[in-house]
């Protein structure tokens, strides 16, 4: 996979990191982020429920300890809440809608475009 | 901790890299470190099924993959097949009471006083 930043400013849009953000749009943000958070936290802990009430044989528990492992880095890394990075984030989290773009109301036009553009790009990227 | 095969060695007992083992002994072994290693497997299935049932915020959710984690480790280290550690093995399980003396039977008189001793030596080191 390309860098998707490089790609979308060839594409030409703004570079994340170019970005600044207004008082009401980070106030925006971190409600989306915090809640998108969260939902996923709690999908996981319903599925490692289920992983867990499924166990028969020890292989089981091997699978287990690394879905675990795989998703908290997933999600460590996902959910960077750095505003050089966040347009990307939301970008991602809108491509796997995880966030709406109701909750998203409030960004700029130019973040909403940078925003769905990544998202875009990402759903190419893996199709 | 020192190096608890130097202190045994101290004592005057053989180094378990010096015994040999006889081939009924080594069918005693498999089948006294298959079984240890099948129960305490299936105690940490149940250990698991237990902490995920109890998941009520995704903290616990980290606690139980490092939790996880480190029991892995410690079982793939601890269950170390090689016949130059079998009785340091053995006297793990042994001070654990994840072995009974009774599933040891059949071994050589030296074998079992340096289990014994090992038991010992951890229980000690330990308490």
């Amino acid at each position: 996979m390309s860098s998707p930043s490089r790609s979308l400013i060839q594409y030409g849009y703004a570079s994340p990191s170019d970005m600044t953000w207004s008082r009401s749009e980070k106030a925006i943000a971190r409600q989306a982020f915090d809640a998108a958070l969260k939902r996923e936290l709690h999908e996981l802990m319903q599925e490692a429920k289920e992983i867990a009430g499924q166990i028969k044989q020890p292989s089981d528990l091997c699978d287990l300890q690394e879905y675990l492992t795989q998703r908290r880095k997933e999600i460590d890394h996902k959910y960077n809440y750095r505003y050089s990075h966040l347009t990307q984030v939301f970008g991602r989290l809108l491509c796997e809608t995880r966030v709406s773009e109701e909750e998203l109301r409030g960004f700029s036009e130019d973040k909403l475009k940078t925003i769905r553009s990544f998202a875009k790009f990402l759903a190419e990227d893996v199709a």
